[in-house]
């Protein structure tokens, strides 16, 4: 066997791993029984351990730097040669974590994971303090092996956004912030959409039965896609042919269903076009969040809505939720657009959502500059929520305990949404340019040319260049 | 670490290793898309031949000699003595098949599962022939290493019902068989209640709140189960509190679903029962699959078709089924017992039901004693059919490819149907005996007296009995 059929074998078992662990995520977020999470939480600690130990063996290692030897290394497609490059990179940083600390690492997280959503519910965060200042400290403590010449935020931010330090998107952020709070505060003094019409009771197998309808018109490859109920939605990818999307149905608040899954539907039309060539190798994963975002972001905002996006299909919608046959699609268009200081992240309005991201970054930067403490955090969270948006939260569920980023050490992921918002502008001049009118493209039912489109400049072309292309972007904003 | 610790360190990877694959299994009958099913398929082999390979090394099997020796293996708790014998009397026949082997007959039994719910959607034998073929030949090699001085249908059956022979079972059913027939025509050819109509359109989500309902009448616990669905209705347990039973739902015949789930949570019921102490070793594994059958078949049949079973919640699931207010409990008692020779053993009532499983432990024989070739089973199912139920199926979707059984090897199973079926009546017996007349009981809404009475005698007291338990109902059908 060569160093390179080696690596190919141990890369089968790792993948063998990752599948587990990802299903036993996907598990315990949707159908597992309440009693059976915590075993779920102890298999995903056991496969992610093996996973590292596997990855950062010596003879792992040797067998990454026999690989990029240039003889050895130039011979090497383009996706193996991209996995042997990131694979050097990272593994020099994660030896550096001993196996035991790493161990107890993915154990404080996973049982952060399981308490986090039963402290939602509940609205109870006593329940949560502690989880969250174990993930904060084993957080640190991490970040300290692999990154220990870095601020622990600037390394955080690198998981998501290699290349990208604070003072960079602090930039970019407190401009924005200057212009957003003025613009907010104006269109928010105006006589609003009435937002409230379509909250009337929607049954949730008619909410299920609309949103399969709004992915297959996305675009969606039905057979390499499905879909599931959870606390907070969220997308995953266990493989190319194998993109899920979770929702979560309020049967008084349809446009919450419909939104996240316009939302999660862009992350996953991403991952399930990614090229089959390079599924199972790192070539397939990408590590920019803010271009993940930036998709999901596309079709939520700017496709979704836009009454163009609707009124091709307003007929279908109505047959599917009859209780909307007594709404015009320009009516629905107002509701949609309506803008609102609101408690919840992901059902705020496309501009308020903005400032959201900027509260939680300024807190996140806050407690890795050491300047708050666990037990103030959500007196914290309260008092930018007021800053910001001018409302204060009226608990806990809706104020610091309602992401679950955190609860499995996700800190410094928060600036990639808003990054990917900035994106999206980009996106649309660019599509515009080279397709013309987007309204006109949606108007004649063409959503899905707009698809094919943006994933060919991404994805199906040219998958290895998208860091190039994304530094592009990155110099747009950043000179902005 | 002595050797007990060894044992159980060892034990908690396969565990891990076993969850695993089994939450894989239950992706891909329930959620999975259909692109993703082949890589789900992989996994298991890679798991089921990792956890083959840990079982049967060397050091594995030292351990569990070394835990045999008498003055290490009294100390041991029950548990542990029931998993040491069971382990060695096991890995004396496993450890003879060559692990090449081993893998090579885990991928054809996970291939033949993938190809089966394609080919009975499309009702296309020609699409499963090969598979089958494979599978029955790598079952025979794989049984001849296991048991060599074995018939392999013997050791097949042995799989299921430790203990028990061809020439035993032939015993019973040939008896059964004589009385049956011509007891199924004599009923079938008086008036037989309408089955007909309760063969309206009810739709699934109204059938899925049903379901959650009567499972949870039954007794269930709620925060130690799950449900979702498949092509075929199943059980499985990752643990003693993650039980999970899968529904089909026809949406113009909602007594199918209904029967299924009771069935089902039978086997639920019993898994999530069995107590915490022996989770994760043999003790809590059953291996009498009979004794598992009576359970389910006891719920479906024995209460489930009882019309006092029915008239404490009739309006209860009027409620949920406003569909069924045109009706009284009485007229659906009378369709839920309806006797009729039909093509699907899932859907045959309590009597005919017998029929179908003698139809397939002939086959079955027939199959391992070579006195049918492969390609001949739908002509032989099908003149069987006849044979047996007067009727002939009409495409192969209703004849040999409408089970689940074969497509992932577990010939020897079906007679274990039968055999709970035949204990269930002496379970009723005994339980009146104890408890007094069950149809009072279940008039009283009392029926989880009941689940709590033959649980207690089979599983919360005294686990370990039930080989002895089971013993003397042997004896009792075999006397008969």
């Amino acid at each position: 066997m060569n160093k390179l059929e080696e690596l190919q074998k141990k890369n089968e078992i790792v993948n063998y791993y990752i599948h587990a662990r990802e299903l036993m995520m996907w598990d315990l977020s949707t159908l597992a029984p309440k009693n059976a999470k915590q075993k779920l939480a102890d298999g995903m600690t056991f496969f992610s351990t093996e996973i590292f130990k596997l990855t950062t063996s010596d003879e792992y290692y040797n067998l990454i730097c026999e690989l990029s030897k240039p003889e050895v290394f130039e011979p090497l497609d383009e996706a193996m040669r991209f996995e042997v490059a990131k694979k050097r990179r990272d593994l020099e940083k994660k030896r550096r974590v001993p196996i035991d600390f790493y161990e107890k690492y993915v154990g404080i997280l996973n049982e952060s994971t399981v308490i986090w959503p039963e402290a939602k519910q509940n609205s109870d965060w006593s329940m949560y303090e502690k989880a969250l200042k174990n993930t904060i400290e084993a957080v640190k403590e991490y970040q300290k092996y692999t990154d220990p010449d870095k601020e622990t935020y600037d390394s955080l931010i690198e998981l998501f956004e290699e290349g990208m330090t604070q003072s960079q998107i602090d930039k970019v952020f407190d401009e924005l912030k200057a212009e957003l709070v003025p613009l907010v505060e104006a269109v928010t003094s105006c006589k609003q959409p009435d937002g409230q019409k379509f909250k009337i009771h929607i049954p949730k197998h008619e909410q299920i039965a609309l949103c399969d309808y709004l992915l297959k018109y996305m675009g969606m490859d039905m057979d390499s896609f499905c879909m599931a109920e959870s606390e907070h939605p969220f997308t995953t990818s266990m493989s190319v042919k194998d993109a899920r999307i979770t929702n979560h149905y309020y049967e008084e608040d349809v446009i919450s269903a419909i939104f996240s899954c316009i939302h999660e539907g862009g992350h996953a039309l991403f991952e399930q076009n990614i090229a089959d060539k390079y599924d199972g190798t790192d070539a397939a994963r990408v590590d920019y969040m803010g271009l993940h975002e930036s998709q999901s972001r596309f079709y939520e905002n700017i496709l979704g809505r836009n009454i163009n996006f609707w009124r091709p299909i307003w007929n279908d919608v109505c047959e599917i939720v009859p209780e909307f046959k007594q709404f015009t699609v320009e009516e629905f268009h107002e509701a949609i657009n309506h803008v609102e200081n609101s408690y919840i992240r992901t059902e705020a309005d496309e501009l308020t959502y903005c400032l959201h991201i900027i509260l939680r970054y300024e807190i996140e930067r806050a407690i890795f500059a050491g300047t708050v403490e666990v037990e103030d955090l959500p007196t914290l969270w309260n008092e930018k929520t007021n800053e910001l948006l001018h409302i204060t939260p009226r608990n806990d569920a809706e104020g610091i305990l309602q992401d679950t980023h955190w609860s499995d050490g996700g800190f410094g992921y928060f600036p990639s949404y808003l990054l990917g918002s900035i994106y999206d502008g980009m996106f649309l001049e660019q599509i515009e340019k080279e397709m013309g009118d987007v309204d006109a493209i949606l108007a004649a039912g063409n959503i899905t040319k707009i698809h094919r489109f943006s994933l060919q400049i991404f994805l199906t072309e040219k998958p290895l260049i998208l860091e190039n292309y994304l530094l592009l972007i990155f110099h747009r904003v950043l000179q902005h």
